[in-house]
């Protein structure tokens, strides 16, 4: 039986179960393609680390050019992450006629125009399904089961760690800090917690799922980020009140003459199907023209949901080679072909708004508010003002608001007029309103 | 550019939806795959027939085989439904070595292997997206997206006209005549409304799902099927008092040594993902070894969710085309590797159940019920009586039993037992329990 030689670059948890699914299913795999899947070389760090496989040490090389370089090797799996030094490794592998698949969301966001472009010019394929919601089998309903249809919007819950501690802090009341240090303790949280809980995981996501469905390219920075770590409990509790619960969404929308890109907690009704999508699993709602709503939910992370992305790909790219064809695009249309349409700008970017006020419980503390929300032409939609039990110097209360639309820019500069606001004793929290 | 014809079998309303889609995209198609994709002919029943589309009458023709033997056709498109005479008309197009895409699940139910086993041979794509779920690319997803994983389970609401029905029948305390006759009216249920609400199309569906995700053989006769004919709007309050709603359920499982199929209505969890599918919208839930669970949701019929899959198949056809590959096996493996395990006998499928009886208030009917139980060693587990409002005659009461997990056989017999209890006055009506 003819062999694909595939080499690894990492061998961490997702390199492991990558190992583990192709050995578990060797026979099936090989029965679907007709030829055995045979990792040559993995190129790991430290050749003497412990493994969660056993993998024969005359394959682990700490040279990964020896991988890259093998002609041997014909799919080099990325699993090293990061922009540097992967991008120099998968831009190598590509000029070597190597195709690529690849798990790394970092190096995709960054450089996928140069990186897809490569292989494009080169012949070669690039997959990268488990780069985004791990397991689902998101890329491919996008790139090729919408292949006839034109994507209009998505609305993601894209990163698991976030919706893992959203979904403790709403069923146990719990703040932010104790419910991360258990998502630390139990593994669902990295010990530098910023890339997930800060958003910047869910930017780099929704920078590759942008250029897929609307053909652009779209800088992390370009996006409006927001992450969790000022959400409280209370705030789960006016949500309930107003028929919502909050969930960590990624979101892009195809405005045509421009397009939106914003990845923040947000309060939605607790009827729609995203608001069920709970603890670590992920879930992404599309709509496009002539299909209208679809969703997409499984585990976006962990050992074997993201082995079975990367297995998968290899898989089909190894159908490719047997085929002496490729797969075909990596994104929905060429890279000449894709548009020149600006991103939006954040300020730009319109939400109903949530916001609770500290205020000290004085008379005309409301009106002050309201004067500087009708200052920027924000209307609000529902009030409440709750006293809290008085200290010994005055006594405060808790002022929840929500506005009709508004723009960001507007809610942004009376953020910062709040914060000069003498009745407003602490920071303003804001969650936008996604109906 | 070069162009890709195409052959159409069928121009009613999907036909129309896949030429409007064609149309409509058609400059975003062509970026996409660098090649124009071109109707040639399109074959109808008769010619002069108002049709939903504009299109060109000099393509179109009575003359079926003129379209399946044109060689400037290089994929026949399928959509007459029906197994005959579609089954002659695909293998030949087979034959001459056209690419089919077809949306037709009671082909494919019936004839599956023959033709899977014909397109395999003679190296040609065999594309069936269409035939279960719409426009939900769930066939790409368990064949490619799963392609590396062992599936082990799937339920799936896979009727979108039962689908619409039990959820207004559940909303509107109304009884399913009256639904059926205003899903009729409102076009999402067919003047014989049979294939749909006694669960035929969704065995169809089944049977494609089940050879696709477990590699077996299964006749549509070899599936435990029930409709929803005689479910009541009394039997929705009951599943909400146990904290259930009713949906139309299509199973499938991997036992390893035999695989079981079912479709009924079934009592699932509201908190359940599957029980926020409602309407007509289709939704799977599927669990494999690695990934684990894994769910896929959207429009699983009408005329441009349809068109949808059928174009995306088209699209993914004529890149293998001009790659002068083939996209690889139409199932997950080989049909000469398809296993030989049997189709688990329906007297041997184990459920928890639902019964509601109408019985005659007299003393003693529940000893006679639970004796019938019993004697069939079906143990209960909820039981409530409710004394109805008594008529000239006699008093009358409702009894709901909730058993635990049953063998089928062994219900079957105890339902032809009560059915000749003196104190049972109506025929006792059963759901089972999918918990």
């Amino acid at each position: 039986m003819r062999a694909i030689g595939v080499g690894l670059l990492g061998l961490g948890n997702v390199g492991a179960g990558v190992v583990k699914l192709l050995d578990d299913n060797a026979d099936a795999i090989a029965a679907r393609i007709g030829a055995k899947i045979d990792v040559r070389r993995i190129a790991v760090r430290a050749a003497d680390k412990p493994r969660l496989v056993d993998v024969d040490r005359g394959r682990i090389t700490t040279d990964v050019e020896s991988v890259i370089d093998d002609p041997q090797v014909q799919i080099v799996v990325e699993l090293i992450g990061g922009e540097t030094p992967a991008r120099e490794f998968v831009l190598r592998a590509i000029e070597n006629g190597k195709h690529v698949v690849t798990a790394n969301k970092a190096l995709l966001a960054a450089h996928g125009d140069r990186i897809f472009e490569a292989a494009e010019r080169r012949g070669v394929d690039i997959f990268y399904e488990a780069s985004v919601c791990g397991g689902v089998p998101l890329i491919r309903a996008l790139r090729d089961g919408l292949a006839s249809d034109k994507i209009e919007e998505l609305h993601g819950i894209v990163n698991g760690t976030s919706n893992y501690i959203l979904t403790r802090m709403a069923q146990e009341g719990r703040p932010f800090g104790e419910i991360l240090a258990d998502a630390q303790a139990a593994g669902y949280a990295e010990a530098d917690p910023s890339l997930d809980v800060d958003g910047w995981d869910a930017a780099h996501k929704l920078a590759i799922l942008t250029s897929l469905c609307f053909g652009v390219r779209v800088r992390v920075e370009q996006i409006l980020v927001e992450g969790l770590r000022e959400i409280a409990p209370v705030d789960f509790h006016h949500a309930k009140r107003f028929g919502c619960v909050i969930k960590p969404l990624a979101i892009a929308r195809d405005h045509g003459a421009d397009v939106e890109v914003r990845v923040h907690p947000a309060m939605i009704p607790e009827h729609r199907m995203l608001a069920t999508v709970t603890g670590v699993f992920n879930g992404v709602w599309v709509s496009s023209q002539a299909l209208g709503p679809s969703m997409y939910y499984g585990r976006g992370a962990g050992m074997m949901p993201t082995a079975v992305a990367v297995v998968s790909d290899v898989i089909e790219v190894a159908r490719d080679i047997l085929g002496q064809a490729s797969s075909g695009l990596p994104l929905r249309l060429r890279i000449r072909d894709w548009q020149d349409r600006p991103i939006r700008e954040t300020g730009l970017l319109e939400s109903r708004y949530y916001l609770r006020f500290t205020v000290v419980d004085k008379p005309g503390v409301l009106a002050q508010i309201d004067g500087v929300l009708g200052g920027e032409g924000i209307a609000t939609r529902d009030v409440t003002q709750h006293a809290e039990a008085p200290s010994a110097t005055e006594t405060r209360a808790t002022v929840v608001i929500t506005t009709q639309v508004a723009r960001e820019r507007n809610m942004q500069r009376a953020l910062a007029a709040f914060a000069k606001l003498p009745c407003v004793v602490d920071k303003t929290r804001l969650i936008r309103i996604v109906d």
